[in-house]
């Protein structure tokens, strides 16, 4: 989660000529060759904006907050105002960029900043005003479970809650909560909660755990440049080498980033990690194993032909979600992703749509 | 640097075969395609390798440290035994793996861990030391100069001297030395003297600085399996961030392992380092620009094809160096890699050593 000045002014500016009208028009006519599903796509509700901003997030030596308030104050003004949007810059901005529907997630770094108790009632409020969103507009949103991991009791009657109550289809959860990561025995039931309820946990970045981020405060580093990658990467690999994939078998876990380089390090990875060759690592299928049963990649702000093409190759195109990062990126280069990779129309629509319906329960 | 004990045993097998003599006359008779010129290649002096036992390195919290004597003691003694030789183990293994040339570095963290006096009396010693063996051999050895980065004057001078005395190729440094990197402005006289001296600088992964190692010491985390690549790519973009490159624009630097997967994050370096557009960053190119100009990548323990193709399309075969990681890595596989990747053979050409005898100035 970023405030990136030009990509933002991008988005805007896509946004506006989509408000005109002129180009919905357009975009109504246009041949839209695929039906575009984004899993990586946020949103906010005022009462959270604006307590990011106030004495109620004491919870941890946050980074997050730090970069976020670096930001030049219209540009985040407008940020924020694009987030607790759904109507009128939203879905104008979807159908402009042709995304046929959002799976929503409250943005980084969620509810994770915030005192427990404050943490789950804001988690409760973003979940009940998003399915009032997703109730009047099914066809374009869907969302995902907002919770609060410093309250694993409370996260998981959040998540049973916003499954079977409201009717969501994933769960969001922006890496390290106070420093801590869920290999640690503590956040065991919400994963455990995450495969009995059978809805894929996207483990989405923020700035890095405070234990880690010293060399990456300069030169803006902490955050989508470099930090953010680090630390969802480094919380993939403690996932992997814990063992906590073979304690939960059948948890459906999403990186976005391309995967947050994974798939670039799996073969080294393969060679680090061979299940039983030290006893400090716990795993029991090698990194490339849990590719083929647990984790899934979205293409989220890395619109380049090139990771993708690899990715495929590396990891299948089973295994790769579509995402804009709304309202961080613009959509349009991500839709031009699925054309200038040359994949085959399989592929496509495997990458577009097909695996997050499939692995969300999309209807 | 780390002693991988499935992989040194295949190494150790290799050169064992290779000792009997049968197998080397069968490589003598062997077409061997490529000249093969590994620029990852480690050695060290029983000196340091008793010293890094001893009292002598009190410099730092060095996490590197912990690391390797947590390696099983029989495993150890045979990679020491493996890194202080170069007749009678190393000459028949690169003959049976069919590797032409070794450009010899001192063994990760090199001297970074001992104090600046010592540090500078071992770097001496070492330098020294493997000129002898260049001399012995130079149409199989070259060497890149050891030298104490906490002692900026002290590295000067002993740059210098390996370049112009001992008739060194390049430089190698263990990225951060006592937390710190070569951003910063103690160490410009360094990188000053390698652009002057026109010489690469190796910066070879170590373990993370203490201010970011803690969430990767669980699991053996902390070295090859994830954290030389997080340290080492984090020093890549500080020296991209900071404008480092555009004060020494002709400065030559490598990372290894396939670039530390900074060829991977580069569309989305490119999309959040665009020069200008934050005051925090200072960089007067864009990311890929830099491998253009100043970065190059090495092979090194990352044994697929795949990730060779998708970085010949990144940054180009021009950019990419070979190299096995003796004695961590067995040869074999790195070799293979080159037959594998689908190159043409001027890109295997450039790759297996035109590339490196270039940069290196290798004769």
């Amino acid at each position: 989660m970023t405030i990136r000045r030009r990509q933002f002014l991008l988005a805007a500016a896509s946004v506006s000529v989509a408000a005109s009208g002129i180009s919905t028009a357009e975009g109504a006519q246009k041949k839209i060759p695929l039906r575009c599903v984004g899993v990586e796509e946020h949103f906010s509700i005022p009462e959270i904006v604006a307590a990011m901003r106030s004495a109620n997030r004491v919870y941890s030596n946050d980074l997050d907050i730090e970069y976020l308030y670096a930001t030049a104050p219209a540009d985040l003004a407008q940020t924020e105002a694009a987030l607790v949007d759904f109507e009128t810059l939203r879905l104008p901005a979807m159908d402009q960029a042709g995304v046929a529907k959002q799976v929503l997630s409250l943005t980084a770094p969620g509810v994770q900043v915030f005192k427990p108790d404050v943490a789950l009632e804001f988690a409760r409020l973003a979940n009940d005003r998003v399915a009032e969103v997703v109730k009047r507009h099914p066809d374009r949103f869907a969302a995902m479970v907002a919770l609060p991991p410093q309250d694993p009791q409370g996260a998981v009657a959040e998540m049973e809650r916003g499954i079977q109550k409201l009717g969501f289809n994933g769960f969001i959860i922006n890496s390290h909560t106070h420093g801590e990561y869920l290999d640690q025995a503590k956040f065991w039931p919400i994963l455990e909660a995450a495969q009995a309820l059978d809805r894929p946990i996207y483990i989405h970045p923020r700035s890095p755990s405070p234990a880690m981020a010293a060399p990456m405060t300069d030169y803006n580093m902490s955050g989508a440049l470099w930090g953010f990658g680090v630390e969802a990467g480094t919380h993939a690999v403690r996932l992997i080498a814990s063992g906590t994939l073979d304690r939960f078998p059948k948890l459906k876990v999403v990186f976005g980033h391309m995967g947050e380089a994974i798939p670039y390090w799996l073969s080294r990875l393969d060679i680090n990690a061979v299940p039983g060759a030290d006893s400090r690592i716990k795993n029991q299928l090698l990194p490339s194993e849990y590719f083929r049963r647990n984790l899934w990649i979205a293409v989220t702000g890395m619109p380049d032909p090139l990771v993708l093409q690899y990715c495929v190759k590396k990891i299948g195109a089973d295994r790769i979600l579509w995402s804009t990062d709304y309202p961080y990126a613009p959509a349009a280069p991500a839709v031009q992703l699925l054309d200038d990779a040359g994949l085959t129309d399989a592929q496509r629509e495997l990458i577009s749509h097909r695996n997050a319906e499939s692995i969300f329960h999309l209807t």
